[in-house]
Protein backbone atom coordinates (compact mmCIF):
# COMPACT_ATOMS: atom_id res chain seq x y z
CA UNK A 1 0.00 0.00 0.00
CA UNK A 2 3.09 2.34 0.04
CA UNK A 3 4.72 4.16 -2.92
CA UNK A 4 7.79 3.88 -2.37
CA UNK A 5 9.02 1.67 -4.81
CA UNK A 6 5.82 2.43 -7.35
CA UNK A 7 6.80 4.59 -10.52
CA UNK A 8 4.45 7.79 -11.31
CA UNK A 9 2.69 6.18 -13.70
CA UNK A 10 1.27 3.33 -11.34
CA UNK A 11 -0.15 5.49 -8.53
CA UNK A 12 -3.81 6.24 -9.09
CA UNK A 13 -4.41 9.86 -10.47
CA UNK A 14 -7.07 12.36 -8.63
CA UNK A 15 -9.94 11.23 -10.98
CA UNK A 16 -9.26 7.44 -10.20
CA UNK A 17 -9.31 8.09 -6.93
CA UNK A 18 -12.83 10.46 -6.84
CA UNK A 19 -11.61 13.27 -4.35
CA UNK A 20 -13.74 15.38 -4.06
CA UNK A 21 -15.85 17.85 -1.27
CA UNK A 22 -19.75 17.78 -0.37
CA UNK A 23 -20.10 21.50 1.10
CA UNK A 24 -23.05 23.40 2.69
CA UNK A 25 -22.94 26.89 3.87
CA UNK A 26 -25.57 27.94 6.46
CA UNK A 27 -25.72 32.01 7.37
CA UNK A 28 -27.47 32.50 9.71
CA UNK A 29 -29.63 35.51 8.82
CA UNK A 30 -32.64 36.55 7.27
CA UNK A 31 -31.33 37.26 3.93
CA UNK A 32 -29.68 34.01 3.72
CA UNK A 33 -29.91 33.13 0.03
CA UNK A 34 -28.20 36.39 -1.45
CA UNK A 35 -25.92 35.52 1.03
CA UNK A 36 -24.92 32.57 -0.57
CA UNK A 37 -25.51 33.49 -4.13
CA UNK A 38 -23.08 35.93 -3.67
CA UNK A 39 -20.63 34.40 -1.78
CA UNK A 40 -20.43 31.64 -4.54
CA UNK A 41 -20.19 34.34 -7.07
CA UNK A 42 -17.20 35.78 -4.96
CA UNK A 43 -15.45 32.27 -4.93
CA UNK A 44 -16.09 32.35 -9.25
CA UNK A 45 -14.34 35.81 -9.58
CA UNK A 46 -11.27 35.02 -7.67
CA UNK A 47 -10.74 31.78 -9.58
CA UNK A 48 -11.38 29.78 -6.78
CA UNK A 49 -13.63 27.49 -8.83
CA UNK A 50 -11.67 27.33 -11.49
CA UNK A 51 -11.12 23.47 -12.40
CA UNK A 52 -13.42 22.29 -9.99
CA UNK A 53 -17.21 21.04 -11.26
CA UNK A 54 -19.83 22.04 -8.89
CA UNK A 55 -22.96 20.44 -8.74
CA UNK A 56 -25.78 21.66 -6.42
CA UNK A 57 -28.91 19.58 -4.92
CA UNK A 58 -31.13 20.67 -2.18
CA UNK A 59 -29.11 19.80 0.55
CA UNK A 60 -25.07 20.66 -0.49
CA UNK A 61 -23.02 21.29 -3.31
CA UNK A 62 -20.71 18.36 -4.89
CA UNK A 63 -17.49 19.97 -5.84
CA UNK A 64 -14.98 17.54 -7.42
CA UNK A 65 -11.29 18.39 -8.31
CA UNK A 66 -9.21 16.78 -10.99
CA UNK A 67 -5.45 17.76 -11.79
CA UNK A 68 -2.71 19.02 -9.45
CA UNK A 69 -3.14 19.55 -6.15
CA UNK A 70 -6.86 18.64 -5.61
CA UNK A 71 -6.44 18.70 -2.00
CA UNK A 72 -5.54 22.50 -2.26
CA UNK A 73 -8.16 23.23 -4.86
CA UNK A 74 -10.70 22.00 -2.57
CA UNK A 75 -9.62 23.65 0.46
CA UNK A 76 -9.10 27.33 -1.06
CA UNK A 77 -12.96 27.23 -2.24
CA UNK A 78 -14.57 26.26 0.92
CA UNK A 79 -12.62 28.86 2.72
CA UNK A 80 -13.11 31.45 0.15
CA UNK A 81 -16.67 30.81 0.04
CA UNK A 82 -17.26 30.32 3.86
CA UNK A 83 -15.20 33.89 4.27
CA UNK A 84 -17.38 35.61 2.14
CA UNK A 85 -20.51 34.39 3.40
CA UNK A 86 -19.46 35.73 6.96
CA UNK A 87 -18.37 38.73 5.40
CA UNK A 88 -21.79 39.43 3.54
CA UNK A 89 -23.37 38.06 6.15
CA UNK A 90 -22.24 41.50 8.11
CA UNK A 91 -19.29 39.41 9.68
CA UNK A 92 -21.75 37.45 11.34
CA UNK A 93 -22.73 33.27 12.38
CA UNK A 94 -21.85 31.49 9.43
CA UNK A 95 -21.47 27.07 9.69
CA UNK A 96 -20.18 25.35 6.92
CA UNK A 97 -20.54 21.43 6.80
CA UNK A 98 -17.53 19.88 5.17
CA UNK A 99 -17.39 16.49 3.57
CA UNK A 100 -14.24 15.51 1.52
CA UNK A 101 -13.67 11.96 0.41
CA UNK A 102 -10.84 10.07 -1.64
CA UNK A 103 -10.78 6.62 -2.96
CA UNK A 104 -14.66 5.67 -4.07
CA UNK A 105 -14.95 7.92 -6.86
CA UNK A 106 -18.83 5.83 -7.47
CA UNK A 107 -21.99 7.22 -6.54
CA UNK A 108 -23.50 4.29 -4.62
CA UNK A 109 -20.51 1.51 -4.62
CA UNK A 110 -16.64 1.97 -4.74
CA UNK A 111 -15.46 0.65 -7.76
CA UNK A 112 -12.00 1.93 -7.15
CA UNK A 113 -9.03 -0.21 -8.59
CA UNK A 114 -6.49 -0.56 -6.42
CA UNK A 115 -3.48 1.30 -6.81
CA UNK A 116 -0.87 2.54 -5.61
CA UNK A 117 -1.69 5.41 -3.73
CA UNK A 118 -0.37 8.79 -4.52
CA UNK A 119 1.48 11.50 -1.81
CA UNK A 120 -0.31 14.96 -1.34
CA UNK A 121 1.68 18.18 -1.37
CA UNK A 122 0.24 19.70 1.99
CA UNK A 123 -1.91 22.59 1.48
CA UNK A 124 -0.37 25.54 1.70
CA UNK A 125 -2.37 28.76 1.33
CA UNK A 126 -2.51 32.40 2.70
CA UNK A 127 -3.94 32.79 5.77
CA UNK A 128 -7.80 33.51 5.51
CA UNK A 129 -8.22 36.55 8.06
CA UNK A 130 -11.21 34.70 10.15
CA UNK A 131 -11.17 32.85 12.95
CA UNK A 132 -12.40 29.43 12.87
CA UNK A 133 -13.70 26.72 15.39
CA UNK A 134 -14.70 23.19 13.95
CA UNK A 135 -16.01 20.16 15.12
CA UNK A 136 -13.74 17.27 13.13
CA UNK A 137 -13.81 13.36 12.34
CA UNK A 138 -11.76 11.56 10.38
CA UNK A 139 -12.98 7.96 8.75
CA UNK A 140 -10.42 5.23 7.37
CA UNK A 141 -13.09 2.62 5.76
CA UNK A 142 -10.76 -0.45 6.06
CA UNK A 143 -11.29 -3.77 4.18
CA UNK A 144 -10.93 -7.26 5.77
CA UNK A 145 -7.37 -8.15 4.24
CA UNK A 146 -6.07 -4.90 5.74
CA UNK A 147 -4.02 -5.68 8.56
CA UNK A 148 -3.80 -2.33 10.54
CA UNK A 149 -6.71 -1.40 12.97
CA UNK A 150 -8.88 2.27 12.18
CA UNK A 151 -7.89 4.09 15.54
CA UNK A 152 -4.48 3.92 15.05
CA UNK A 153 -4.73 6.29 11.97
CA UNK A 154 -6.80 8.47 13.53
CA UNK A 155 -4.10 8.81 16.80
CA UNK A 156 -1.86 9.48 13.90
CA UNK A 157 -3.66 12.40 12.80
CA UNK A 158 -4.83 13.83 15.55
CA UNK A 159 -0.94 14.00 16.96
CA UNK A 160 -0.28 15.62 13.90
CA UNK A 161 -2.86 18.05 14.02
CA UNK A 162 -1.04 19.07 17.46
CA UNK A 163 2.18 19.86 16.23
CA UNK A 164 0.46 22.60 14.28
CA UNK A 165 -0.79 26.26 15.12
CA UNK A 166 -4.43 24.98 15.31
CA UNK A 167 -4.99 24.11 19.06
CA UNK A 168 -7.29 21.08 19.17
CA UNK A 169 -8.87 18.92 21.85
CA UNK A 170 -10.76 15.60 21.91
CA UNK A 171 -14.27 15.47 22.35
CA UNK A 172 -16.45 12.89 22.01
CA UNK A 173 -16.53 11.30 18.60
CA UNK A 174 -14.84 14.19 17.56
CA UNK A 175 -12.07 16.72 17.93
CA UNK A 176 -11.95 20.68 17.88
CA UNK A 177 -10.13 22.67 15.98
CA UNK A 178 -9.42 26.28 16.58
CA UNK A 179 -7.89 28.87 14.40
CA UNK A 180 -7.40 30.69 11.25
CA UNK A 181 -10.49 29.45 8.66
CA UNK A 182 -8.14 28.19 6.41
CA UNK A 183 -5.65 26.52 9.03
CA UNK A 184 -8.70 24.90 10.29
CA UNK A 185 -9.74 23.28 7.12
CA UNK A 186 -5.93 22.62 5.77
CA UNK A 187 -5.20 20.63 8.85
CA UNK A 188 -8.37 18.27 8.37
CA UNK A 189 -7.08 18.30 4.48
CA UNK A 190 -3.56 16.80 5.03
CA UNK A 191 -4.56 14.65 7.30
CA UNK A 192 -7.23 13.14 5.72
CA UNK A 193 -4.52 12.82 2.23
CA UNK A 194 -2.32 11.25 4.95
CA UNK A 195 -4.53 8.76 6.09
CA UNK A 196 -5.20 7.95 1.93
CA UNK A 197 -1.46 6.57 1.42
CA UNK A 198 -1.83 4.06 3.48
CA UNK A 199 -5.71 3.40 3.32
CA UNK A 200 -7.40 3.52 -0.16
CA UNK A 201 -11.33 4.75 0.56
CA UNK A 202 -10.94 7.60 3.45
CA UNK A 203 -13.57 10.29 4.54
CA UNK A 204 -13.25 13.11 6.77
CA UNK A 205 -16.29 15.34 8.27
CA UNK A 206 -15.94 18.87 9.18
CA UNK A 207 -18.77 21.28 11.19
CA UNK A 208 -16.79 24.82 10.98
CA UNK A 209 -18.28 27.70 12.49
CA UNK A 210 -17.18 31.48 11.94
CA UNK A 211 -18.54 34.67 13.52
CA UNK A 212 -20.40 32.54 16.40
CA UNK A 213 -21.46 34.81 19.35
CA UNK A 214 -20.90 32.20 22.03
CA UNK A 215 -17.47 30.81 20.68
CA UNK A 216 -13.97 31.66 21.91
CA UNK A 217 -13.66 32.55 18.10
CA UNK A 218 -16.39 35.24 17.64
CA UNK B 1 -20.39 -11.26 16.25
CA UNK B 2 -23.51 -12.37 15.93
CA UNK B 3 -25.92 -12.08 19.05
CA UNK B 4 -27.68 -15.84 18.06
CA UNK B 5 -26.11 -17.99 20.57
CA UNK B 6 -25.72 -15.18 23.44
CA UNK B 7 -27.00 -14.99 26.32
CA UNK B 8 -28.52 -11.24 27.64
CA UNK B 9 -26.49 -10.22 30.13
CA UNK B 10 -23.05 -10.45 27.67
CA UNK B 11 -24.27 -8.52 25.44
CA UNK B 12 -22.77 -5.12 25.30
CA UNK B 13 -24.99 -1.74 26.90
CA UNK B 14 -25.46 1.49 25.76
CA UNK B 15 -23.09 2.41 28.47
CA UNK B 16 -20.50 0.69 26.90
CA UNK B 17 -21.24 1.11 23.70
CA UNK B 18 -20.89 5.12 23.98
CA UNK B 19 -24.60 5.48 21.44
CA UNK B 20 -24.58 8.88 21.45
CA UNK B 21 -24.85 12.02 19.19
CA UNK B 22 -23.76 15.36 18.40
CA UNK B 23 -26.22 17.52 16.77
CA UNK B 24 -25.83 21.24 15.53
CA UNK B 25 -28.90 23.28 14.45
CA UNK B 26 -28.85 26.12 12.39
CA UNK B 27 -31.84 28.59 11.71
CA UNK B 28 -31.38 30.79 8.75
CA UNK B 29 -32.81 33.72 10.57
CA UNK B 30 -31.11 36.80 12.14
CA UNK B 31 -32.92 35.80 15.95
CA UNK B 32 -31.37 32.20 15.52
CA UNK B 33 -30.03 32.97 19.00
CA UNK B 34 -33.76 32.97 20.27
CA UNK B 35 -34.77 30.15 18.16
CA UNK B 36 -32.07 27.90 19.34
CA UNK B 37 -32.78 28.15 23.02
CA UNK B 38 -36.70 28.11 22.73
CA UNK B 39 -36.53 24.81 20.34
CA UNK B 40 -34.33 23.79 23.21
CA UNK B 41 -36.37 24.66 25.87
CA UNK B 42 -39.31 23.15 23.49
CA UNK B 43 -37.36 19.83 24.03
CA UNK B 44 -36.81 19.85 27.94
CA UNK B 45 -40.62 20.97 28.31
CA UNK B 46 -42.23 18.09 26.08
CA UNK B 47 -39.60 15.40 27.69
CA UNK B 48 -37.57 14.80 24.46
CA UNK B 49 -34.54 15.56 27.06
CA UNK B 50 -35.49 12.97 29.76
CA UNK B 51 -32.48 10.84 30.45
CA UNK B 52 -30.03 12.16 28.13
CA UNK B 53 -27.02 14.11 29.15
CA UNK B 54 -26.42 17.05 26.77
CA UNK B 55 -23.04 18.95 26.77
CA UNK B 56 -22.92 22.07 24.45
CA UNK B 57 -19.95 23.27 23.41
CA UNK B 58 -19.13 26.22 20.50
CA UNK B 59 -19.57 23.70 17.31
CA UNK B 60 -22.44 21.41 18.88
CA UNK B 61 -23.91 19.65 21.59
CA UNK B 62 -23.18 16.20 22.72
CA UNK B 63 -26.09 13.87 23.53
CA UNK B 64 -25.81 10.73 25.19
CA UNK B 65 -28.25 8.49 25.79
CA UNK B 66 -27.81 5.17 28.19
CA UNK B 67 -30.64 2.80 29.34
CA UNK B 68 -33.69 1.25 27.24
CA UNK B 69 -34.03 2.53 23.24
CA UNK B 70 -31.38 5.38 23.35
CA UNK B 71 -31.95 4.96 19.49
CA UNK B 72 -35.13 5.80 19.73
CA UNK B 73 -34.79 8.84 22.11
CA UNK B 74 -32.00 10.47 20.43
CA UNK B 75 -33.97 10.50 17.26
CA UNK B 76 -36.77 11.78 19.21
CA UNK B 77 -34.57 14.94 20.82
CA UNK B 78 -32.94 15.86 17.21
CA UNK B 79 -36.47 15.67 15.81
CA UNK B 80 -38.38 17.63 18.13
CA UNK B 81 -35.42 20.08 18.22
CA UNK B 82 -34.90 20.42 14.78
CA UNK B 83 -38.84 20.55 14.08
CA UNK B 84 -39.39 23.60 17.29
CA UNK B 85 -36.37 25.82 15.37
CA UNK B 86 -38.33 25.87 11.87
CA UNK B 87 -41.43 26.78 14.09
CA UNK B 88 -39.89 29.64 15.64
CA UNK B 89 -37.85 30.55 12.21
CA UNK B 90 -41.37 31.19 11.28
CA UNK B 91 -41.66 27.94 9.35
CA UNK B 92 -38.45 29.03 7.71
CA UNK B 93 -35.08 27.10 6.45
CA UNK B 94 -33.38 25.36 9.44
CA UNK B 95 -30.59 23.23 8.60
CA UNK B 96 -29.30 20.09 11.44
CA UNK B 97 -26.00 18.52 11.47
CA UNK B 98 -26.51 14.93 13.26
CA UNK B 99 -23.06 12.63 13.94
CA UNK B 100 -24.78 9.34 15.94
CA UNK B 101 -21.73 6.91 17.27
CA UNK B 102 -21.90 3.76 18.91
CA UNK B 103 -18.69 1.22 19.69
CA UNK B 104 -16.31 4.05 20.79
CA UNK B 105 -17.11 5.42 24.39
CA UNK B 106 -13.87 7.34 24.63
CA UNK B 107 -13.01 10.40 23.62
CA UNK B 108 -9.64 10.41 21.33
CA UNK B 109 -9.36 6.72 21.87
CA UNK B 110 -11.43 3.60 21.30
CA UNK B 111 -11.57 1.54 24.44
CA UNK B 112 -14.53 -1.10 23.54
CA UNK B 113 -14.03 -4.40 25.04
CA UNK B 114 -15.28 -6.50 22.11
CA UNK B 115 -18.64 -7.98 23.59
CA UNK B 116 -21.65 -9.60 22.32
CA UNK B 117 -23.11 -6.85 20.24
CA UNK B 118 -27.00 -6.16 21.21
CA UNK B 119 -29.93 -5.48 18.43
CA UNK B 120 -31.70 -2.68 18.76
CA UNK B 121 -35.53 -2.07 18.07
CA UNK B 122 -36.41 -0.13 15.11
CA UNK B 123 -37.24 3.70 16.06
CA UNK B 124 -41.12 4.23 15.92
CA UNK B 125 -42.11 7.12 16.25
CA UNK B 126 -44.77 9.62 15.09
CA UNK B 127 -44.34 11.68 12.17
CA UNK B 128 -42.96 14.98 12.79
CA UNK B 129 -45.26 16.43 10.25
CA UNK B 130 -42.24 18.48 8.74
CA UNK B 131 -41.11 17.35 5.37
CA UNK B 132 -37.21 17.01 5.16
CA UNK B 133 -34.65 16.28 3.31
CA UNK B 134 -31.01 14.90 4.12
CA UNK B 135 -27.98 14.03 2.60
CA UNK B 136 -26.56 11.05 4.72
CA UNK B 137 -23.40 8.75 4.84
CA UNK B 138 -22.96 5.97 6.96
CA UNK B 139 -19.36 4.53 8.04
CA UNK B 140 -18.69 0.76 9.71
CA UNK B 141 -15.12 1.39 10.97
CA UNK B 142 -13.55 -2.04 10.38
CA UNK B 143 -10.48 -3.26 11.71
CA UNK B 144 -8.17 -5.94 10.33
CA UNK B 145 -9.19 -9.32 11.30
CA UNK B 146 -12.88 -8.57 10.54
CA UNK B 147 -13.40 -10.76 6.93
CA UNK B 148 -16.23 -8.56 5.81
CA UNK B 149 -15.76 -5.59 3.13
CA UNK B 150 -16.95 -2.13 4.62
CA UNK B 151 -19.07 -1.03 1.34
CA UNK B 152 -21.09 -4.56 1.61
CA UNK B 153 -22.63 -3.28 5.09
CA UNK B 154 -22.97 0.53 3.39
CA UNK B 155 -24.89 -1.17 -0.09
CA UNK B 156 -27.20 -3.12 2.20
CA UNK B 157 -28.10 -0.34 4.29
CA UNK B 158 -29.05 2.03 1.74
CA UNK B 159 -31.08 -1.14 0.08
CA UNK B 160 -33.27 -1.50 3.05
CA UNK B 161 -33.62 2.61 3.39
CA UNK B 162 -35.18 1.97 -0.33
CA UNK B 163 -38.03 -0.47 0.61
CA UNK B 164 -38.91 2.55 3.31
CA UNK B 165 -41.71 4.95 2.88
CA UNK B 166 -38.43 7.64 2.42
CA UNK B 167 -37.30 7.90 -0.84
CA UNK B 168 -33.72 7.33 -1.54
CA UNK B 169 -31.28 8.10 -4.71
CA UNK B 170 -27.69 7.65 -4.92
CA UNK B 171 -25.30 11.11 -4.63
CA UNK B 172 -21.53 11.22 -4.85
CA UNK B 173 -20.58 10.67 -0.87
CA UNK B 174 -23.70 10.24 0.73
CA UNK B 175 -27.85 9.06 -0.07
CA UNK B 176 -30.30 11.76 -0.12
CA UNK B 177 -32.95 11.08 1.55
CA UNK B 178 -36.77 12.89 1.48
CA UNK B 179 -40.12 12.24 3.54
CA UNK B 180 -41.00 13.32 7.19
CA UNK B 181 -38.60 14.81 9.29
CA UNK B 182 -38.70 11.92 12.02
CA UNK B 183 -38.83 8.79 9.62
CA UNK B 184 -35.89 10.28 7.85
CA UNK B 185 -34.42 10.73 10.87
CA UNK B 186 -35.51 7.19 11.75
CA UNK B 187 -34.17 5.58 8.32
CA UNK B 188 -30.56 6.38 9.26
CA UNK B 189 -30.61 5.77 12.84
CA UNK B 190 -32.11 1.53 11.77
CA UNK B 191 -29.48 1.50 9.22
CA UNK B 192 -26.46 2.86 11.57
CA UNK B 193 -27.96 0.39 14.48
CA UNK B 194 -28.53 -2.53 11.92
CA UNK B 195 -24.48 -2.06 11.09
CA UNK B 196 -24.06 -2.52 14.75
CA UNK B 197 -24.94 -6.05 14.98
CA UNK B 198 -22.31 -6.91 12.96
CA UNK B 199 -19.37 -3.99 13.31
CA UNK B 200 -18.47 -2.43 16.87
CA UNK B 201 -17.82 1.12 15.92
CA UNK B 202 -20.09 2.17 13.30
CA UNK B 203 -20.94 6.13 12.73
CA UNK B 204 -23.19 8.12 10.44
CA UNK B 205 -23.87 11.52 9.59
CA UNK B 206 -26.71 13.17 8.26
CA UNK B 207 -27.11 17.05 6.98
CA UNK B 208 -30.81 17.70 7.32
CA UNK B 209 -32.67 20.29 5.65
CA UNK B 210 -36.40 21.93 6.55
CA UNK B 211 -37.72 24.56 4.89
CA UNK B 212 -35.30 25.72 2.23
CA UNK B 213 -36.94 27.65 -0.15
CA UNK B 214 -35.02 26.28 -3.32
CA UNK B 215 -35.93 22.38 -1.93
CA UNK B 216 -38.35 19.93 -3.32
CA UNK B 217 -39.32 19.57 0.42
CA UNK B 218 -40.58 22.80 0.98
Amino acid sequence: MTTTTTTADQRATPEQLGIGMRLSVHPHCDDFVDVILGALEDARVSGAADGLETVTDEVSTYVAASGDAPEQRLVRYAAEVLAAAHRRCGDGHVVAHVLLSRGCPGEATCDLTVRALPAAEPVDLPAAGVAAAAQWSLYPLLDGGDTSDHMSHIEAAIDASRSRGVASEPAHYATLLRGDLTEVLATAADAWAAVGREVPHVVTHLTVSVGSPTGAQS
